[in-house]
């Protein structure tokens, strides 16, 4: 059983809004419920509509009815476990890594892969501008698909950030020097931009790095999307 | 105007049966039109809402209301201009280069994002499992961009296919070798698998080189994403 005042507030924090007001947020499915429960997140309730071999304390599990489930998730298809967590704090930054931040990266899928991605290459920490989509909104919560778990993701005034790291800047433009023949040796700082505009020009005078992927089909190619180029230039800076 | 048995045959267009019944598809938006009928496509009718810089004959593009473009159209905000035209005969594949072949990649988005990379890479042809979601699918040709007015997309039996095939066959596996460290100078095949599965066993067993994609963070993250893993060995592929 759920109560009103639970539902009622669950649905609110389908809003960012609503999330920062309750410092809560919620993420659904087994897998990515449990990589939580096991992670720094501090759990505040788990709604199961079986018990499903979840590995939670019995007070965080409580099981509710398919119906119930329903009205709490945000997906079409309710998928068993909807587990409510503390937004944790945003950890201070360890300049010994690369560091990957994005500039205003705006589609939940598109923030939701590059934590993946960050999440499969080992990058601790994701820096993102204050424009950037919530990694909180349950549709980029879906695609991180529980690496959410794993990495440090922050919000701030990235030019400010930028300024004040004192570590080369790559950033991913069209007309960079080929990231082929880059050494990307140093732990750095890479900046992705946004899906239709790229870097913003504030962001780009920090760079001191510009790169780029080249293109080898035809060049009305469309420019590739950021989450993939991500995975590339991620790619790029741990083969060495 | 748009006549009524047209807003049908559009409108039935959004099922895979009636594009293949019809040997119709249509695309969305003002630049993958233009796109399309600046290549080997063979369009029927662009609709418009306005005359928006097209160049298109002018037999070809006839100008219609907001409210018939919704009826339609596949997005939720329709956009301006869908063309409707021929699914092309699927072209002679050429071994010279690279060829990227697909087994039951099941989402449309996955399928789209690996037509760009297709694209943006100069790879000409890709080769579709039977299973594998179809490339005339809205929300696949939606997150190609365009690209696939420039890739030869084809369906097929796959295992068929790579039995004749007389090149290497590389198929992205988790436990493969480390793609870092191969050459992949000869033109080669590459198979990439299944969302939730990977390459199906059928295909695995024709497999000349299984490679994979190094994980340098803990090891309970989640695999990479067949597209974002594509992207990479695309770019392995290319880089030299």
């Amino acid at each position: 059983m759920i109560v009103k005042s639970q539902i009622k507030l669950i649905r609110s924090l389908h809003q960012k809004k609503y999330r920062n007001e309750n410092g809560l947020f919620f993420v659904e499915g087994l897998k990515a419920v449990q990589e939580l429960l096991d992670s720094r997140f501090e759990v505040v309730k788990v709604y199961a509509t079986e018990d499903g071999g979840l590995s939670a304390s019995a007070g965080e599990v409580e099981l509710i009815s398919e119906a119930e489930l329903k009205k709490i998730s945000a997906l079409r298809t309710p998928n068993k476990v909807l587990g409510l967590f503390k937004i944790p704090k945003v950890e201070k930054i360890d300049f010994d890594d690369w560091v990957v931040t994005v500039d205003d990266v705006r589609d939940p899928g598109n923030l939701g892969t590059i934590i993946r991605l960050c999440d499969w290459f080992g990058i601790r920490h994701l820096v993102c501008s204050g424009q950037t989509v919530d990694c909180y909104n349950p549709k980029t919560l879906q695609a991180t698909m529980g690496s959410i778990a794993r990495v440090n993701v922050g919000y701030t005034d990235l030019a400010l950030f930028l300024q004040k790291a004192d570590r080369p800047i790559y950033g991913a433009f069209m007309d960079g020097v080929p990231v082929y023949g880059e050494k990307l040796a140093e732990p750095g700082i890479l900046v992705m931009g946004n899906e239709a505009n790229g870097i913003s020009s504030p962001i780009e005078h920090l760079v001191t790095h510009k790169i780029s992927i080249p293109q080898f089909g035809e060049p009305t190619a469309e420019s590739l999307n950021v989450a993939t180029a991500t995975a590339i230039l991620l790619s790029e800076i741990r083969r060495g």
